[in-house]
């Protein structure tokens, strides 16, 4: 692990943070809604200044030989600028996470349980080239009471401080302090940011997997996310064929960057023969290049052998390895033993074996006759994705503004005390809901 | 970090538990309490052989010259035994916290999410010298549906072999694999079990402050436990005075060696000349040594004098630090910042004040006007407590049998496909509850 020296600005910029937060958290749902508008407000009025500074960031990145996918990440022309500010206009709509009661419940006479939402504190959210996902960020926290220090990758930063510069503008005039918003922009405050378990509730990192690797072996503080996306589909001998073919198809080939697309293809041992030449037919069209175990190359000669890497391996491209698996049981072994308890589908007409995979597979999403790509928080309907989680702890999955709040524990007495409810005296409890 | 090559037998153990606690994962509740009700009835018929056993175990703890305190909690009589039985008797009445559904969704016609509780997989329990806190732990894994490798401490060795024998036995008549239960007696075996990530979900830790921080430091399984319990009552201006005094007394002194008793006590400077002669002279009866800042001394001037050390410390002990402050403020910064974020209570008649305690408060319990000892799973009506958690994210608190378990989204569709909810001719989501 590296050390790092925190430096005093970034403590201090932390303490600000938290100091803002803490006035943020206890703010009424009306008071965040209005900073939010205040927020896509202030983001219309800066569109020139906010495009002119992505023109800049474009040019330099360009003239460091960018790779174009990042290029595409880092444009944020008219169209995407609007779309990214109608929604914070639709994080004002969502459902205030804050201050539902989970519990409530009277212990005795005049002693009062409740559990009770509440922010989390500081987000830390570390982010790469697309400069429209600080706007989302940002309206994420605000509506979930957080406070939220952003840091995002170099590439963006003069489009990404136009940003922020908007959006404390927009605050300014609001009961949220600008302060609760901060922008981090070289990457030696990404070390000191992860030191900062004092002043920082959780952790978003956005990028790649390796880099959420990094976060998560290089923090105390709890990482929201996932380093891999290993998803599988098991076609079982009792599957519809046709169901199975554009399962496969749309899991794999819909949109392959994606965590939840899936990398490898488990298939009965009974169906293989009929079902392998008509998926790799469509999958062709789409032009997924197939890898298979020595059974799979059997039925298809023409395609590459896979190798023990391939199942531990997230292409995060147009790739697909093919084993054949004699049972439901080795179907179920193989995802639990190599997937990455991201979402794993099985397609099948039999319930019962359907119902086996879904408690025997250890996974966030268990999924049956649909695509993994389904497994997303707006498809959820949960109005918004924070991230996903494939850790086994709450919150796992497509996690949406749940996932940025805690909860504490309000109790209210009158001089209650627990000597009363101890010894040969002792008071009982009553332990009634209300 | 002390690296430990991981010996093949304890991998081989921890295989055994997960593949046990796969199939434990999904029985019926029926079938789990059939398997506590066949433990309970193992563990009475092995009364006389785990009570020689205890004997056996204390002889050597005292001929090795084992501290009281530690030798009081090592020793299990027939009392202790038959509680812990009963025990594990309340823990079959608990509801089941297994698949419960959170969510119910239609997504559109024929594609149907739900979100279920589902057990962890296999949990890591380090305990000290209580034995029947194996019987515990075991009865409340088996309830959740989890497999349980349990560490004891050396000097409980027998007692607890002979107790996870008893539970082995009376678990081979039923359902539930005697394999999901697991006892390790080796130091060396503390350490290999941190590093088995890919075989356990949850580290529960029971011990000293600084055990529960090693394990926390030493691990990258996810830990529910607390290393401190620095909590704090703050008498407001508006507080009534007896009331501030005997919820002192009690959360000082009713059991000092407990995560939820105070550790210092703030008092606003309108009201502590009245009131620190009166909770002096209250606690001087049970005994408790105070410890004052500047102007507590000249109010108070036999006491010693408080340092910065203090505030930081949890003494578990009958010892009280006391400082004065100037205003609400001044409390609620001094416990978020010197606080362990586990419980702290104010004192106040006044609510408007309670409530902005509640609100910026930063702790898992914010209590008013009642004792912070009632911070417990078991007053708070869980039924049974399996740990308290001082981290910002959920489960925080005192934890239930709802820490044990996580959830998994399930998805049955038709054949759906997302291709079908993109482009230019897009499906829309329905996203009704059912």
């Amino acid at each position: 692990m590296t050390i790092v020296q925190v430096g005093s600005s970034l403590v201090e910029i932390a303490g600000k943070t938290r100091a803002a937060a803490s006035k943020l958290a206890i703010l009424s749902t009306e008071a965040k809604n209005q900073a939010i508008a205040a927020i896509a407000q202030a983001l219309e009025s800066s569109q020139e200044e906010i495009l002119q500074a992505n023109v800049a960031d474009c040019q330099a990145a360009a003239a460091e030989g960018i790779a174009k996918p990042l290029y595409k990440r880092l444009q944020l022309d008219e169209h995407k600028l609007r779309d990214a500010i109608a929604g914070v206009r639709d994080v004002g709509k969502l459902a205030d996470p804050v201050g539902k009661v989970q519990i409530h419940r009277e212990l005795d006479t005049g002693l009062i349980l409740k559990r009770i939402t509440c922010p989390l504190g500081v987000l830390g959210i570390i982010f790469e080239a697309r400069p429209e996902a600080a706007i989302q960020i940002v309206s994420l926290a605000i509506k979930s009471g957080n406070g939220v220090i952003l840091k995002c990758g170099k590439e963006a930063v003069r489009s990404c401080e136009a940003i922020v510069k908007a959006i404390k503008q927009g605050l300014s005039q609001t009961a949220v302090s600008p302060d609760a918003v901060q922008l981090l922009t070289t990457r030696e405050e990404t070390l000191e940011l992860l030191k900062l378990d004092k002043y920082v509730d959780l952790i978003i990192p956005r990028g790649s997997n390796s880099f959420v690797r990094f976060v998560q072996e290089n923090t105390r503080i709890p990482v929201l996310g996932h380093a891999d996306g290993i998803c599988h589909a098991y076609i079982d001998q009792a599957a519809d064929i046709n169901k199975a073919v554009e399962i496969t198809v749309d899991a794999k080939a819909q949109y392959a960057a994606v965590c939840n697309a899936i990398e490898t293809l488990l298939v009965h041992q009974s169906i293989a023969a009929e079902f392998l030449p008509k998926v790799a037919a469509a999958l062709a069209v789409s032009n997924v290049e197939l890898k298979g175990d020595k059974r799979t190359l059997a039925i298809l000669p023409d395609i590459a052998a896979a190798t023990e890497t391939d199942w531990e391996t997230e292409y995060s491209d147009l790739i697909l390895s093919i084993k054949i698996v004699d049972s439901l049981e080795d179907a179920i072994a193989h995802i639990n033993q190599y997937g990455s308890r991201h979402t794993d589908v099985i397609v099948t007409e039999d319930i019962a074996t359907a119902e086996a995979f879904f408690g025997l597979v250890n996974s966030a999403g268990v999924f049956h006759n649909c695509s993994t790509r389904f497994a997303d928080g707006f498809r959820y309907g949960f109005g918004a994705e924070v991230g996903v989680s494939t850790q086994q702890m709450p919150p796992r999955g497509p996690v949406g503004l749940e996932g940025l709040v805690t909860y504490k524990y309000q109790m209210t007495g009158n001089g209650h005390i627990v000597a009363s409810y101890t010894g040969a005296n002792a008071k009982a409890f009553i332990h009634r809901d209300l």
